[in-house]
């Protein structure tokens, strides 16, 4: 081996071990703030506190920034690094959880606007309960779908997928409380659809942190299992 | 030059545009297959078919084939050709657009679902004028995005990025006649949710076009403009 080829590809080597490390970070960053904004509007809608709802909407702006810049960068890595294998599916998913996260904190714009509705109202007429249990729900799901990212665990990415059913029980749940409601209240149908939309954003932040975990399956043993049966993919993987 | 390595080079350059030639075809099938099953979804909506609307449900898993198959393309070509700038920029652009298009068929599988709620009940009972006008947007931003791809034109993409506003004002409307309809039926209220689904997913039908029409914008001039107001866009490109 000539030892200066040697040293030049290990230089290089070590340049792209570091680019990955620092756009990894970034998504990171990106995934506590994104959990951040998550709870505060969460806390916003439940306490019906408009000036919290305003900072989460004003924060998306930075998010979506955060997004573009770590987008980039991929992009960066992929044209001038040329990655193979682990290494690519490592950036390819970290393009695609990217996106998920950024979808996360529209849909947390999205509650925080609801939160805005409700407190010009006073506060949340129903489904406090329902809400607090929904939120726990989707915050775990998404803490721990970085976690597995971090870890780069598949077992923990598909088991957090599989825990999505608990998700949407719940989201059954609040919805049926919330349709008794309306029924009871028929007058209060206007302003109770904007507490619908925030529970049917709730239900879609389960579903994006459902994609993470299954970009980690994909970044890990190069499955793309998004289509398929979890339950089937834990037998085989464990089998 | 070296003649044998120009040879060479042409070699790989031509099989790398044959790929990407025939990633591109697949990605119009999709998105052909995509304009069918929401055409087909709105249809079965408006006229309450069931028989229509569990088609369009069935065949949501061919979509889901063909995007997880022209994923796996798009990553073999960048692993295996490295492709730098505007070839690279068109191969994450398939890699995002896909994505939105197995997202629109998604939605459209929703619509479909509506639809055979309602058929159980024998038909819309309100907006079917509503639905036919907000259809029309959507499919034609769809067509119309799916249409600046192929022809990797920027200005046309932002026009249809921009009409996404129509789509907006629609669906506010239709909104509007389907509160009204419930508050004067208010034992409507739990069957009408699955028309209002619908029409939220026709709104993010809306949404995704729009997403469509941005990667084709970022692919031809390299600049992600999501998050920008669109008219600044337009200003700068023409000016």
């Amino acid at each position: 081996m000539n030892s200066t080829a040697g040293l030049h590809g290990l230089h290089i080597s070590q340049q792209f071990n570091a680019d990955l490390e620092e756009v990894r970070k970034h998504m990171l960053e990106m995934g506590g703030k994104v959990e951040k904004q998550l709870a505060e509007a969460l806390d916003a809608l439940i306490n019906a506190d408009s000036g919290k709802a305003s900072d989460v909407i004003k924060e998306d702006d930075v998010i979506d920034s955060m997004e573009m810049k770590i987008d980039e960068e991929c992009n960066l890595i992929i044209a001038l690094r040329q990655p193979a294998a682990s290494d690519l599916r490592l950036v390819l998913a970290i393009i695609k959880a990217i996106r998920d996260l950024e979808r996360i904190a529209d849909e947390s714009a999205k509650i925080a606007k609801a939160a805005i509705k409700v407190s010009e109202q006073g506060r949340l007429p129903s489904g406090i309960v329902e809400f607090r249990r929904l939120g726990h729900f989707v915050q775990r799901a998404l803490n721990q779908s970085l976690d597995a990212f971090v870890r780069h665990d598949a077992e923990a990415a598909l088991q957090v997928a599989q825990e999505d059913q608990n998700v949407d029980s719940e989201y059954a749940t609040a919805m049926r409380a919330m349709i008794t409601y309306i029924s009871n209240e028929p007058d209060s149908l206007s302003f109770m659809l904007n507490v619908l939309w925030a529970l049917r954003a709730m239900e879609r932040i389960g579903d994006h942190a459902k994609n993470i975990c299954e970009h980690v399956v994909y970044m890990v043993v190069g499955t793309d299992i998004r289509h398929e049966n979890l339950d089937d993919i834990v037998d085989r993987l464990s089998g």
